[in-house]
């Protein structure tokens, strides 16, 4: 296995290196039990989050990850005071590069900017999430997720319902699942279902239909409130009804034993009821514990530098 | 003693937890004194703040006090995203839960918001202010700084003074030195003045009768600036002049050698005058060292998951 | 050499003060080089950032530093709430230094706060600019960068560039540069200039005659957005043209072989082109790096309590 510098997408990540980082995330997740809680693996590092979009549970699952790795965290507040000045998000990473930080996670609501930036510094760059794009560690705590569920993934089906059109989510944990050997399907209004979907991954415009596609597991994206205003997409109550996990729909997954992920925050009354939230087969709180787990695999994985 | 998970207010305190944390509070205050300020008893812990009220004096103080404990410090800033994103308390619990953090400090507006967090996580929560309800590290941060001062708290007389009624640090301060055996009093407007108040506690209505009183301490709360907008709420200038500390009644505390408090930030003008801040008998700064010491015993003392 | 408490200008700084800052910087810097880029100097101590301008890159570097010399870092984030309440400076003070904290970086917009506040406490105290006055750890990150360049600075010539009126980062920089034996030259447009300028510093209203000074540095001063709306000053065009660094100016500063600087973040078509800040000899990004060397070198030199 080569060493790599920066974690920017799923597509360029070989099968040895999925595998690594959910492997080595199973001791880092151990710790977690202990009272103790920490390993001295990255001290004297610097991990640095350039958040240009705000994130307080992503941005709090990096900083604990790199705390719990002993590495010191500085928050790199771009929206106080730099971007105000106008600065470019290059002139930004050459500062960020002579301060000699060893990881910068960023978050950009602009595709590519990651990439811009991996290829500007010698720190490893973790993609946090930009536009559309991608979210890989996202998709790498869902694998984790899943197969700490099933003893083997390769077969298991993934139904992952709504905004499939503008989720990095989606894109991302579709990915990683299906290089895990999983069966995927799409749940989504018409108007947001990306024209080119994988000729493997089924479609369903209805829960009938995706239902009797047979799921393991349901995995409903986050609705981004900015959308609600937009003339193509369904109002709040419109979408719960028809692309919701109403009641009804909790009861269904509960008879047949399906899992359930999200990954947070949820909407309440939008994408799930108050029932769903408590529902026995929910993993949304495992993915968040996981995405601790996995964080600090990825972090104790990349080689800056490399 | 029995293991305690949770610090929400005085009242459940027993007698034996009080002096614990005041007396363990001793030795953390010692080490103020040394260069190197820090003891490894918390190390591989983290303690999350969660303030949905701003409040730099008192996350810094808790910020300070777990780095000296060794803990690690992250801040959930539910400000910026969280809360825009419509997310319930509830769900923010469940997700720190899901991040295995120790100690939850938290600050809401609303009453009763501790403990229901406190029943949904095996963290720790730690009560910085809720409402009008209770702020109980500030209460055991008035108790030590009393204990300091007389040898024996038993018998000596605080008058509180302010807008008793929407005080959380009157409520809580006034139940913690009770329990250390002072005797109290409270001088309020009328309108100010909380309809129920203990038969124990005296209540005056103007300062010629409670300096008659013969308090050892005044304790002057802070006026909150957005009060005085309200109707029933005197002007800057008229509170000043009936509840608050002029000059002349500087004079009159040195002259009886009565001690001063105030939890902070001041009002200049308002609650106490430029020669009150001066006052050699105030102990507001030891209050904030104090603070210090006494959040770090009760961090000490605490047990997550008890 | 005498123990100092506080770095405010440079003013006050003895050679064998400066010398001693530059010169333990160089080991701080051969530490970035490492895996581990820390060690336990001011391990138990805490800094304390009070910006009450912000400034995510300055407040950043000192938060570097103090990590990589093992120190607790505390933001008093000003902003948010004791302003608001109305608090002032000196209280705040009275606050921080009852926490016993170490260190205290302080910005602010008016000249001599620093001061005020180094008077008030124990602790050191390190002016990371106030309104036009001074900005000492720039002026020393300065100094420090051009004796990387130059084995002897004695004789060599600088020329500031800008809207040297209103800024500290010229005088505070301009004085360090002398004290090093430099040659210094201002070029301003006649509004920018200030009324009294050191017979020793020559001044200049146009390129031509200051390239005819033979500076081995040229130093571009960064302009204040909030400066461009403001009638005596001119637009970014014409700013640009007359007093910026156009692809013209950057062939000249080529062919001789000038050194070209900026204290950050740059305005790019205002101050620079595009082109300028990819200049071969442009010394910026060694100005980020060796920041934060210097103010690990200036916290190791200062004595809280001194």
């Amino acid at each position: 296995m080569n060493p790599r510098k920066d974690l920017l997408d799923i597509q360029s990540l070989t099968d040895e290196e999925i595998t690594f980082v959910l492997e080595n995330a199973v001791p880092f997740k151990d710790l977690f039990r202990r009272s103790v809680k920490k390993v001295p693996t990255l001290k004297g590092r610097t991990m640095l989050t350039l958040f240009y979009e705000p994130s307080t549970r992503t941005r709090s699952s990096f900083e604990v990850a790199a705390s719990r790795l002993s590495a010191d965290v500085t928050h790199f507040d771009v929206e106080s005071s730099s971007v105000v000045k106008g600065e470019s998000v290059l002139d930004t990473v050459e500062t960020l590069e002579a301060m000699r930080v060893d990881y910068i996670v960023v978050r950009h609501k602009q595709a590519g900017i990651p990439n811009l930036i991996a290829k500007n510094t010698a720190a490893s760059v973790i993609n946090a999430g930009d536009g559309w794009h991608a979210h890989p560690t996202q998709a790498l705590l869902d694998g984790f997720t899943l197969r700490e569920v099933f003893k083997d993934t390769r077969g298991a089906r993934c139904l992952i319902v709504g905004d499939i059109q503008h989720s990095r989510v989606a894109r991302s944990t579709s990915l990683l699942l299906r290089r895990l050997g999983m069966n995927m399907a799409y749940l989504a209004p018409g108007s947001l279902m990306p024209r080119e979907v994988p000729q493997e991954v089924a479609q369903f415009g209805n829960w009938t239909d995706a239902l009797e596609w047979k799921p393991d597991v349901v995995y409903l994206l986050r609705v981004q409130s900015e959308r609600l205003e937009e003339p193509f997409f369904p109002s709040a109550a419109e979408y719960h009804k028809n692309y919701g996990l109403t009641d009804a729909r909790v009861q269904i997954l509960r008879e047949r034993g399906i899992y359930l992920m999200h990954p947070g925050p949820v909407n309440r009354g939008v994408e799930i009821t108050d029932k769903g939230m408590d529902y026995e087969r929910s993993l949304i709180n495992a993915q968040v514990e996981n995405g601790i787990a996995v964080r600090m695999s990825v972090l104790y994985w990349l080689r800056p530098g490399a």
